[in-house]
C-alpha cells in the first residue's frame, strides 16, 4: 500500500487515519443528523460535501441517504457507490490534494471537533443474530458448565453455531445500561426467586453489518458475502450469567441477554480492514462444501477490554484478537442464508465472544475469573468477580501493519444500578 | 352484549361479522396500500372513508396513518383512538345507521368485494419473539426427546419460556415456502450431511402484535399488558426438525426455523376478542409475584390445521383451542419486559405450538404422528409423516358464542420443493 498522508493533523495512534474513513451519524448543535466520517480528532460532515459537489458519485440520489439518522439507506447504495465515496474521501483529505485544503470556507463548514458534535446510533438494526464462533471461548464454557474432556459440542466444528438476539435493545457507546432484574434459581434450591442480576458481565465481540440482503428462498454464498458485508464494528453484547443459567435450556438465551447490546459508533469498512486479512486457523474435520472458503478471511484486530471502576481507577482486563475467530464472516453468512432465510441492510451479526487461548486473552468475566474463582484484583484495592454497579466497560480495537493503523474508537458503558 | 345487526350481507359462518371489525392493508387496481377492515365477503377501505370524514377521531392525524403499506402507524396511534375507529366502524355499518348506508357513491367506491383485493402483509415486523407456552406440546417435545417422567424442564412452571426468532422470513398467508436445506445428523453417523430437510412440520400458533412500546430499562407489567397488545393473528411457525435436531444446542433453534413463519392477514382486536375470555389453566407451582394476574386472561379461539395434497385432497388433522395456552399473553409480555428489555410498535410474539390434551389437538406433525410412528392417512390413500412438498396447510381459527361469532380468516401456505 502507498503511504499516504493528510493534510489534516492526525494524532500518532489515532484509530481514524486517512486509510480508514469509517463512517457514522453525527448531530450537532443547528446541524440535523447526517452521514459523517472521522479523521483524526474531527469529524467530516459528507451530507455538506455532497452538497458542495465534492462527490460526483453521488449525484443523481436522493439528498436524504446522507442527511438521516441512520446510515441504512448510505448503505443500501452499494458497494461500486459507498466504496467511491471512501476512495473520493480519502483523495480530498491527501496532502497532495488541494480541493477541500485549499477552500477555508467549506473546511470551516465541514469539520467539527469530535467535543462538538454528537455521535448517534449509526445504524437502524433490522435484525440481530448473534454467532458462537471463538474455539477458544466454546471450549472454556463447555469446560465450566459440562465436560471437560467433551467441552465443544458434537455441532461446533461443522456449523457456524448461531441464534437470533434482540434487535430492539441494541445502544450506543456512552449509553448507561441499568442491572437487569430477573428470575433465577440459587444453588441448591428448587423454587427460583426473583431480583437484580448477580453475576452481570459483558462479552468482546466485534459485529458485521450488511448492506445487500437477499430475497426469501435464495442464498448468499461465501464467494459472495464480502460484497454483502459493508463494515465492522466494536460490540459488547452483555450478559446476565445467572438469568442465563435458568432459562436457557432447552430454546436458548432470551431474557439474559436482550435487555442491552452496546456498539461503536463508527463503522469501519471491510475495504480498510482488507490489508489487514490473515490466514484463519485450519479447520478441521473438514467443512461442508457450503462452508468452504479461500484465501485469508480472518482479520489481524487486536482488541482490549478495560474495566473503570466509580472510583475512577482503571485496568486492562484482556488483551485479544478477532484473528482467533475459528469460524469467518463469510462463512457465517452463507451458513446463516443457506436455508434460504433473508438478511436485510442493516443486519447486524455479533462474532460471539473472542477469546484467546491464555487466560489474559479470554472475552468475558466468566472466562478471566473463571466462574468467579479467580477474582480479578482492581488498583483501587476492590476486587472483581463479575461486573458492579458504577463499573464502566470499555472496549477498543485496532489493526496495524508498520505505520497503517485502522482502527474502531471504543465503545464504553457505564452499569447503573437495577432500578 | 347486545345483538348487532347490520346492512352488509353477512354469510352464515363468516369469521367477518359486524364483532369482529380487524384491520388489514389491501392493494387493488388503481389503489395504493391502505387500511381495511373486513365485513362479511368484502373488504371496507377505511382510509377512504377517513377522506369523507367518516371518522372524525382521526381529523388531525397525518393522512399517511392510513395510506401506509402497513398498519404500525395506524397501531401507534395508540387504543384511544383505535378502538374508536373500530367502534365508528361497528356503528356505521349497523343497521339502524343510514350515514354510510344511505350514501350510495360512497359506498360504491369505499366497499370491495375480497376478489377484487390484494391482501398484504398486515405488520412490519420490528422484533419477532416466539413463545413455548403451551404445557401440552411441551410435555409431548419432552416425552419425545428427553424422558416421559421428567418431560417438564425444571424452569417450565416458573417462566414463559421464549427465544428470539427472525422478524425478516414473517410471511404473508399464500406465498408459498420452498422447502430448507440445511446441516443434519444422519442417525448413527457422526457426521453431518447437507440437503433437503426431510421433516418439515408447521406449528399451530397464534401471535399477538404490539401497539405501543416501552423504553429500554422500564418494564411492562401483567396489568398493563392489554394496553400494549394491539390484537392476534393466525400463525404457522415452520420448522425443519432434522436441522432444528442438530443445531439447537446449546443456543435454541436458528436455520431450523427462520426460512419462513406465515401470518394471517387481518389483525383481530383485542377487543373484539373480548367475550370470548375465559380462565387459564391453574398454575401450580404459585407463579413469582411478576407474573400474578387477576381475571380471565385465556381466550376460548377454536383453531383447526388442514392439510390439502398436490392431487387437492384435503383433511383436518388437528383441532385445537387457545384456551389450551398454560402462559397468557399478559404474562409473556411482562416476562418479556421485566428485565428492561424494550418492546416495539409492530413486535410479534408467537405463542407457541398450541396443543390440547388428545391426540386430535395436537398442533405439530412432529405430535400427530409421534415422530413419525404413527403416519396419517390421507384421503388420496398416501400417507403423511411430515409435510410433503405438493401439500398446503391451512389454520383457521374463530371464537363464538351464541350467534357472535369472531374470526380469523386463515393463514395457508404450499410448500415447494427446495430450490
Amino acid at each position: 500500500m502507498n503511504v499516504l498522508k493528510s493534510w489534516v493533523n492526525i494524532p500518532v495512534d489515532s484509530d481514524f487515519t486517512i486509510y480508514n474513513i469509517p463512517f457514522g451519524i453525527f448531530t450537532a448543535e443547528g446541524i440535523t443528523p447526517r452521514v459523517c466520517t472521522a479523521i483524526g480528532d474531527s469529524v467530516l460532515d459528507i451530507a455538506y460535501l455532497a452538497d458542495k459537489g465534492y462527490l460526483p458519485m453521488l449525484e443523481g440520489e436522493p439528498k436524504n441517504v446522507l442527511k438521516s439518522s441512520y446510515l441504512n439507506d448510505f448503505m443500501a447504495l452499494g458497494k461500486s457507490i459507498t466504496k467511491a465515496v471512501r476512495l473520493r474521501l480519502m483523495e480530498l483529505l491527501s496532502d497532495d490534494n488541494n480541493e477541500l485544503k485549499g477552500h477555508i470556507q467549506d473546511r470551516e463548514n465541514a469539520f467539527f471537533l469530535k467535543e462538538e458534535v454528537t455521535m448517534l446510533l449509526p445504524i437502524e438494526v433490522k435484525n440481530y443474530t448473534d454467532f458462537y464462533s471463538s474455539k477458544e471461548h466454546a471450549t472454556n464454557v463447555g469446560t465450566m458448565f459440562r465436560d471437560p474432556d467433551n467441552a465443544l459440542l458434537p455441532n461446533w466444528k461443522h456449523i457456524p453455531v448461531g441464534y437470533h438476539g434482540r434487535a430492539s435493545s441494541i445502544i450506543l457507546s456512552g449509553t448507561p445500561i441499568h442491572r437487569p432484574k430477573g428470575q433465577t434459581l440459587p444453588n441448591g434450591e428448587t423454587q427460583p426467586v426473583f431480583g437484580p442480576c448477580k453475576l452481570l458481565d459483558f462479552e468482546l465481540e466485534m459485529a458485521f453489518v450488511t448492506c445487500k440482503g437477499n430475497t426469501l428462498g435464495t442464498s448468499i454464498s461465501v464467494e459472495e458475502a464480502e460484497d454483502h458485508i459493508f463494515g465492522m464494528l466494536l460490540f459488547n453484547d452483555w450478559s446476565a450469567r445467572d438469568i442465563q443459567k435458568w432459562e436457557y435450556v432447552p430454546l436458548g438465551p432470551f431474557l439474559a441477554k436482550n435487555f442491552a447490546s452496546s456498539i461503536s459508533p463508527w463503522v469501519v469498512t471491510l475495504e480498510a480492514l482488507e490489508p489487514f486479512k490473515i490466514a484463519g486457523p485450519k479447520q478441521d474435520p473438514k467443512v461442508l462444501p457450503y462452508l468452504e472458503y479461500l484465501g485469508n478471511k480472518n482479520y489481524d484486530i487486536q482488541l482490549t477490554v478495560c474495566l473503570q471502576t466509580a472510583t475512577g481507577t482503571e485496568k486492562q482486563i484482556c488483551k485479544s484478537n478477532f484473528k482467533y475467530m475459528y469460524w469467518n464472516m463469510c462463512q457465517q453468512l452463507a451458513h446463516h442464508t443457506v436455508n434460504g432465510c433473508n438478511v436485510m441492510v442493516g443486519d447486524i451479526y455479533g462474532s460471539g465472544t473472542i477469546s484467546g487461548p491464555t487466560p489474559d486473552s479470554y472475552g468475558s468475566m466468566l472466562e478471566i475469573t473463571w466462574k468467579g474463582t479467580k477474582p480479578i484484583n482492581m488498583p483501587d484495592g476492590s476486587t472483581r468477580k463479575f461486573i458492579n454497579d458504577g463499573d464502566t466497560v470499555i472496549m477498543k480495537g485496532h489493526a496495524k501493519i508498520n505505520d497503517i493503523r485502522v482502527g474502531f474508537g471504543e465503545v464504553s458503558t457505564e452499569v447503573f444500578p437495577s432500578v
